[in-house]
């Protein structure tokens, strides 16, 4: 499949009529070939008007239609061989094997909403009989199920061009749900964009569904990706990006003449919490595996470990001369885009200016366009009283945190803003100074975990990527893992309607019924 | 038990220090002993500290003591007798009758709420075992379950002042969930509102709860609600009133420095779709029950009909006839305030001088303080191009919309703003024409009802009393029935954590845990 530098608006491909993008070579900067022209707002309209005449039809699609849909554009992705890697690989600096990596994730996930989609339990089926007899007043039937909010604008993420990106999760789980999707590609790889949304624009056709449930716009500014979230058919926005994104795409969704949800997954520096006992007996082993997760693909993760608490003394001293160890040997690596390596060396530079702080390892450094890691100290007290010093840094770099005692780190720790994960490394004996941290956990992060980093999010039912804000903007919702699809639902609710009107599911002699609630209690639980 | 005036703080009894609030007797407009004082910032303070201090320990009780505090609660307000029903039926002027069976709604409502504590299906329990042996890297052991948010902002309704206010739907779901809650009182019933408060201040200290579980405050005028929305410890908000005081706090909410969701119920004018073999053979009865909701209590439901659409000719000229008789013979109703009666008359003065607007029918005139049924009818021509005529009139006023033929009707309903409930009426033979309603009336509605009318809202599972905007702010949720509690919990997920750090429920030796979904499968159905 070549890449041709098109839009992608329902079944046709297109030349963007508004300025050109640039793919960028991210190990060398330079431009990549061919020029992709922007979005018109004409362009956009097109693209709007094709999801909403596609909605009530795609989102009525029979369940074994759907499923199919999803695993036809996981067949096509993998059809793309080479060619997408190569291209990935090129735009995002990431090395081919975390690119093969990234692609059985991203297939992987459409694989589960496919899974999920059969097996129906997203719909939250729901009946309570009539009672004709009850007294004082009969009481109606109701029947229940969700339903697709509509027409969906996702945003592609830079830091995982395949995962969370044209068919990332956003993307499984809006289609699965049943809702359109417009996306507004990452101009950092706008061909590995192009070549996913081709799998997606031909698994459309070859399921023979309605032409707009799928299109993918380039944008040579941020007016198109304005105009998609205030467009009246647009009804839902996933969003993966900076907090400075997210909450611009907030408050333009908050101030349309009908709001409409944004679930954007912005910043975290995901704090790890290191108990003494587990120091005592582990410090270089912790040391070294937070060095390896810290550096990680450049540090370009989401749940990168940005935030390290200890108590100070000899066990945390020999944490840090392993990390240390470990940083100083690492190679620097080429980050996503110039503009992330920029941030990133400002953010670093901040730090090892600031008087409080002071520079506890570097890796080794590299090309202009490649980030060295960074390791960094402070005490708790500087910390508490200083809000630049909870600012996330996005890419390799870690600040550790030297509290007086077990009382003090959980004063860090409550200080703290929302988070996607928690860490705490901690052993048998710890379990009792642990405890009384877990509320405080619960409220801070959508994932607690023990003994291990953040990096590294298994998709499946029981993940949360997710968290108080501001890691997203609605701490009720996951953008990873089958719980994923709850965001573009809603439930409607139907009282007294003859069987042959109800939907499908909820008739009463339907044979596909998945599981169900009857007057609240589960019926046909286990398959 | 009697009424002193007073804020619930906590286990606190005390005097608001910010001006005064007089309950007015809504037949006859006199001033009600006692005066309330309303609460100060430094009362509010101490409010939400309390409720933060209560936050997690009560958040973190076991299942059946909840159940048995919501329970304490319905059977404190049944313990107040008549005086609370003599004092809520001075305070709304709403029938005796009518007052009853709303508190045993509310009462109801706690009572459901405790069997969903005790199921536990609302902690969507979820686990993914660990798979040490998965190649290429092994699967970490996941386990999810939901928590509740954070203490909750109640805001109560005027026209509900039981079912919807200090113990209504939105307490009695955030509770249930684990969230303390403050209330901010409406002040068109504040000697209710405070009897009701002293039922769960009681059932707070009965089951030994921490105090913070609950207060209760009287504003005098905007600032405590304002405040209260925007305080860092509440964590969300539930709301059912006007759109314009919806608007406002959904405004607060999202520029706080952490946003948080508010859950409002706001306007709503509640189609009702007269199909034609329906109409040609029952328009009597229809009209006359479209006359009988239209103007219980006054007509001052969230669920009024207030738009009826039908094809224009001789069996709508019977349904307006029969209509129209029944209306003119209703009695003049006392309304909730004086300034729900001014506003009724002057949305009922504006549909009479309108010049494309034909009145119907009058109800009996009355006292100054009560509201007079009103039936209007327009075209739909007329209809499509003036917004003026889909505003909510709150009370006993509907407009009935002429159609030349289904297609024009359906052109109407596809130009309607969300409802909460849309209802059709239909024979057999209607059934094909309404079907391409009906993805019309999902999109539109929260709730699609047959040969009924909105009014009587059923407290079950099934039940959604939500709807796309400006219905709710937010239409993935329902503010009646048991999935109400969904509102008010976020999912948190453990990784790799040790069984006796776990939440008890999701210990893999957990002998109380309720249904789950292993690897997404739902595990012990039914029970």
């Amino acid at each position: 499949m070549n890449i041709a530098g098109e839009l992608l608006i329902g079944r046709q491909s297109v030349r963007g009529g508004n300025g050109v993008i640039h793919a960028i070579d991210a190990a060398s900067g330079a431009s990549l070939e061919p020029a992709f022209g922007g979005a018109t707002p004409q362009q956009l309209e097109q693209a709007c008007a094709l999801a909403w005449q596609a909605f009530d039809t795609f989102r009525d699609t029979a369940p074994e239609r759907r499923a199919a849909f999803l695993e036809a554009i996981a067949a096509n992705i993998v059809a793309l061989g080479d060619a997408l890697v190569d291209r990935c690989t090129a735009e995002s600096g990431l090395p081919r094997a975390r690119i093969e990596g990234e692609r059985a994730r991203a297939v992987g996930q459409l694989r589960l909403f496919a899974e999920v989609v059969r097996q129906g339990d997203f719909l939250d089926l729901r009946v309570d009989p009539a009672q004709p007899e009850r007294k004082p007043l009969p009481r109606v039937d109701l029947r229940m199920r969700n339903i697709a909010l509509g027409p969906v604008a996702v945003f592609g993420a830079s830091n995982f061009p395949l995962a969370f990106s044209v068919a990332g999760g956003d993307t499984a789980s809006a289609l699965a749900a049943g809702c359109p999707v417009i996306v507004k590609a990452h101009p950092a790889h706008p061909g590995t964009s192009e070549l996913v949304g081709r799998a997606i624009q031909q698994a459309v056709e070859q399921m023979d569904l309605p032409e707009g449930t799928f299109s993918l716009l380039f944008d040579s500014g941020l007016e198109i990706g304005q105009r998609l979230v205030t467009d009246p058919r647009i009804k839902a926005v996933g969003f993966t990006g900076s907090r400075a994104g997210g909450m611009a795409l907030m408050a333009l969704a908050a101030a349309r003449p009908e709001p409409i949800p944004v679930f954007a997954e912005m910043s975290s520096i995901n704090p790890v919490l290191l108990f003494p006992h587990a120091l005592a007996k582990r410090a270089e082993a912790i040391g070294e595996a937070f060095a390896s997760a810290l550096t990680l693909g450049a540090g370009q993760f989401c749940t990168n470990p940005g935030l390290i608490l200890a108590v100070d003394g000899d066990d945390l001293d020999r944490f840090l001369q392993a990390a240390s160890a470990r940083i100083a040997g690492t190679a620097a690596a080429t980050m996503l885009t110039p503009g992330i390596q920029r941030a990133y060396w400002a953010g670093v530079d901040a730090l090892a200016h600031h008087p409080r702080v002071r520079t506890l390892a570097r890796g080794q450094s590299g090309s202009a366009y490649q980030g060295q890691a960074a390791l960094f100290t402070t005490d708790a007290e500087a910390f508490l009283v200083d809000e630049a010093l909870r600012t996330e840094v996005f890419g390799a770099s870690s600040l550790v945190v030297r509290c007086r005692d077990l009382p003090e780190m959980l004063r860090v720790v409550a200080s703290l803003e929302g988070q996607l994960t928690a860490a705490i490394h901690i052993d048998a004996a710890d379990h009792a100074a642990a405890r009384p941290f877990l509320p405080v956990l619960e409220r801070l992060a959508g994932r607690i975990l023990v003994n291990g980093f953040g990096t590294g999010v298994e998709v499946g039912h029981a993940m949360v990527h997710g968290g108080p804000w501001p890691a997203t903007s609605d701490s009720r919702s996951t953008s990873v893992g089958s719980l994923a699809i709850a965001r573009f639902l809603r439930p409607v609710c139907y009282q007294d309607m003859p069987p042959e009107l109800l939907p499908q599911a909820l008739r009463p002699d339907s044979a596909q019924r998945p599981a169900w609630r009857e007057d609240g209690r589960l019926q046909r639980g286990p398959d």
